[in-house]
C-alpha cells in the first residue's frame, strides 16, 4: 500500500523490531529512498519516518516520564517514548516533521496514566514551540492516545497553534468520525471500546504554516478495517492519511502560537490540575516504598542482633534455626532492594512532575500578564 | 559574591540539594528576582539560573547516556545530566540562555566515558542548533569537563558556531590560561592534576549572535583559589565570569552555522570513531552480561532437576542439603536479576550509541554533498 499510493511521507509507529524496519527500508527503497529510526529506551521508540526527499537533519527528545517500570503488562516504561523530529526540504519549503507516539490509556475510568500523558503532552508541545522556528511547516503525526476533546490535544493544539487535519480537510473519506482505532478491527479490545460503539479518534495529523507558507488541507483518508483483498487489517489502528496543499505566500503571515490567550489559561490550569493529582499519587508512592525499604532494614537488622546473639551463645540450649533463618534474610534483602529502587524512582517521578508543574506555573503567569497579543 | 557584582545572569551546576536552591533563591531575590531549576533524574540535574530579567520559558532537554548506575561511586548516571535552557528579553534582545554539565572525565588516560560525553557532546550541539532561531543571542554556560583542544569541544563549536568567551575576550583576569580546575583549590584531588601543573580549563562561557546583533566579549575573568577574606575557595572549580558587549545592527548578519566545513568533516569523523569504539564495547558488555543471566538460568533448571529428584526419592539413601540448596538458589536468583538488568541497560546504550553514530553519518553525508555555502 506506502508503495501504490506513493506518499511524500510517511510516519509509522510501533515498529518494535529493527529487524521489521530494515526489511521495510529494503522493501519501500524505491518509492522512499530516505528514511530515519529513532533509537531510544530498551526496546526502541517504536517511530520511523520514510520520506521521498532528503531528510537533512534529526533529533529525539525523549519524554521525561512514561509510566512505570513494574507495570511489565503495559510495556510503556520500556519503549522510552519519545518525539523525533526530521527536517526536510521539498520544492524550496522546510518542513519540520514531528512523529510520537504517547503513553497508551488502558482504562479511561480510572485512568492513572494520565498524569504521566499529560506531562508527554506538555514536553511534546514545548519541544515543538522551541524548534519550529527554522522551518515552514510543522506536521505532527502520530498516535497520541488521547481523544479529540481530551485536555491533553487541547493543550497540544492551544499551546503550539497545530490544526487538526480532520477538523480543517475539504473531503473526507474513511470510518465514521475519522475513528482509528474501530471495534470493526479484529486487533483491537472490544471490551474496552464498549462506551464507544464507533470507535475512537486517537491518531492525529497535525499541521501548522509558519512563515510566508499556507497548508490547507484538501483530503483525509482512514483505513477502514480489513485490507484490500484480504481477511485483515494492516494494523491494529486504522491509517491516517492527509493530502496537504501547501503555497508560497507573498508576504509573511504572523506567527499566532496558539489559541487565544483566555481558552489557553482554562486549558493550561486544567491540565496542571491533573499533574497534581498524579504529583500527590507520586508522592504517597515515595512514601510507602520508603517506609517498605526502612522496614526491611529494620528486619535485617534484628536478624543481625539474633545471629550475633546465637554466636555469642546466649540462645545455646536450642537448635539454630538456619534454613528459615536465611530464607528470612533474604527476603529482607529482596524486599529492600525492591523497596530501595521503587523509592528511588517515585523520587524521580515526582520531581519530573514538580518541574511540570512549576512551568505551567510560569507559563500561566506569562500568559495572564501579557497584553492580549495573541 | 553574587549579590555584590550585580550579574544579569548567573549559571549554576552542581546545586543537587533543592534546599540549597530554596536558600539561594530566598538570599538573592533582591538582585535576581527570577529564577529556575531544572528538575531531573534521581538526585536531580543540579542546574539553575539566577535572572536580573523575567525568565519567559524554559525547556529541558536530558542526555540519552549518562554514565553507569552501578558505578556507584562516580554517581553521574544518578544526577540525570541534562541541559537546560531559558529563554529571556534584555532591552528588547531574545536570549537562548543554555546551561548545561557533562559527565565528568575520572581518568583521562583511560577515559571510559568519553563515548558518553561524546553523545551528550553531540546531544548539545544539536538541541542548540534546533532551538537557537527564535534567539538573537545565544549563550552556553557550564562545567563541560573537557580541555579546550578536545574533540568534544570541537564538535560543540564547530556543529554550532559558539565562539570561545576565554579566547575572544579583550581582556583577561585571572587562573593562568583561564584554568578552572587548579591545584591551588584546597577541594580539588592533587593527583589527577598531577600532568597539569597549572590546571585544566573545563568550565566555558560560549556565545554567538543570531539574527542582526552583534556579541564582543569585552571582559573575561575567573576567581582564583579562595574567596576574598576566607581560607576557602567558592567551589572546587573556579567561577568564570564575562562582560558581553550587544549592540543591535542594521542588517541581519548571516546565520553561519559552524566552522569550515572540511575541518567540521575532520571532527565530526573524529567523534564518530570514538562512538564506534564504545559501541564495541558497549557491545562486548551487552554480551557478557546476556551470557552470564542465561548461565544463571541453567543454574536455577539445574536445581528445579536435582530438587524434583530429590523429591521423587531417586537420592532417597543420602540426607539433601537444604541449606546450601537454598543458598545456591538465591545466589542463581540474584545473579540472574542482576545480569538481566545489566543486560538491558547495555542494550539501551548499544541502541543509543548506534543512534547517535548514524546521525553523525548523516550529518557527515550531507556536509559532503552540499555546496561549501558555510
Amino acid at each position: 500500500m506506502l508503495r501504490q499510493d506513493g506518499f511524500d511521507l510517511v510516519l509509522l509507529q510501533e515498529v518494535w523490531s529493527e529487524q521489521d524496519y530494515s526489511d521495510l527500508k529494503g522493501k519501500l527503497r524505491g518509492c522512499y529512498p530516505f528514511s530515519h529510526y529513532f533509537h531510544s529506551g530498551v526496546i526502541g521508540s517504536g517511530l520511523c519516518i520514510f520520506s521521498r526527499f532528503p531528510i537533512l537533519d534529526t533529533l529525539l527528545y525523549q519524554y521525561s516520564l512514561n509510566g512505570y517500570p513494574y507495570m511489565l503488562q503495559h510495556g510503556d516504561w520500556f519503549c522510552g517514548k519519545s518525539v523525533g523530529l526530521i527536517v526536510t526540504k521539498i520544492s524550496g519549503i522546510i518542513f519540520n516533521v514531528y512523529v510520537t507516539h504517547l503513553h497508551a490509556e488502558y482504562c479511561r475510568e480510572k485512568d492513572v496514566y494520565l498524569p504521566h500523558r499529560l506531562v508527554q503532552a506538555w514536553e511534546l508541545a514545548q519541544f515543538i514551540r522551541h524548534t519550529l522556528t527554522a522551518a515552514d511547516v510543522v506536521l505532527l503525526g502520530g498516535d497520541l492516545n488521547m481523544h479529540p476533546g481530551d485536555v491533553g490535544i487541547r493543550l497540544l493544539r492551544g499551546w503550539t497553534g497545530l490544526r487538526d487535519a480532520f477538523a480543517e480537510a475539504a473531503r473526507f473519506e474513511g470510518c465514521e468520525d475519522g475513528c482509528t482505532l474501530i471495534p470493526n478491527n479484529c486487533f483491537t479490545a472490544k471490551t474496552e471500546l464498549l462506551p464507544f460503539p464507533q470507535g475512537v479518534r486517537i491518531d492525529y495529523i497535525l499541521y501548522k504554516a509558519i512563515s510566508s507558507v499556507t497548508v490547507k488541507c484538501e483530503e483525509l483518508k482512514t483505513t477502514t478495517g480489513t485490507a484490500p483483498g484480504m481477511d485483515i487489517p494492516f494494523s491494529d489502528h486504522e491509517a491516517v492519511m492527509a493530502t496537504l496543499h501547501i503555497q508560497r505566500q507573498g508576504q509573511a503571515v504572523g506567527d499566532n502560537l496558539g489559541t487565544a490567550e483566555p481558552m489557553l489559561v482554562d486549558v493550561v490550569t486544567e491540565t496542571r490540575t491533573e499533574v497534581v493529582v498524579g504529583l500527590r499519587a507520586a508522592q504517597r508512592q515515595r512514601y510507602s516504598t520508603g517506609r517498605m525499604a526502612v522496614l526491611a532494614l529494620l528486619l535485617l537488622l534484628l536478624q543481625a542482633v539474633a545471629a550475633l546473639g546465637a554466636l555469642a551463645g546466649l540462645v545455646a540450649g536450642q537448635p539454630f534455626p538456619k534454613l528459615s533463618f536465611s530464607l528470612l534474610a533474604f527476603l529482607a534483602i529482596g524486599v529492600l532492594l525492591l523497596a530501595t529502587g521503587l523509592h528511588l524512582f517515585h523520587t524521580m517521578e515526582v520531581k519530573m512532575l514538580q518541574g511540570t508543574e512549576e512551568q505551567m506555573r510560569m507559563a500561566l503567569r506569562a500568559l495572564q500578564e501579557r497584553p492580549s497579543d495573541g
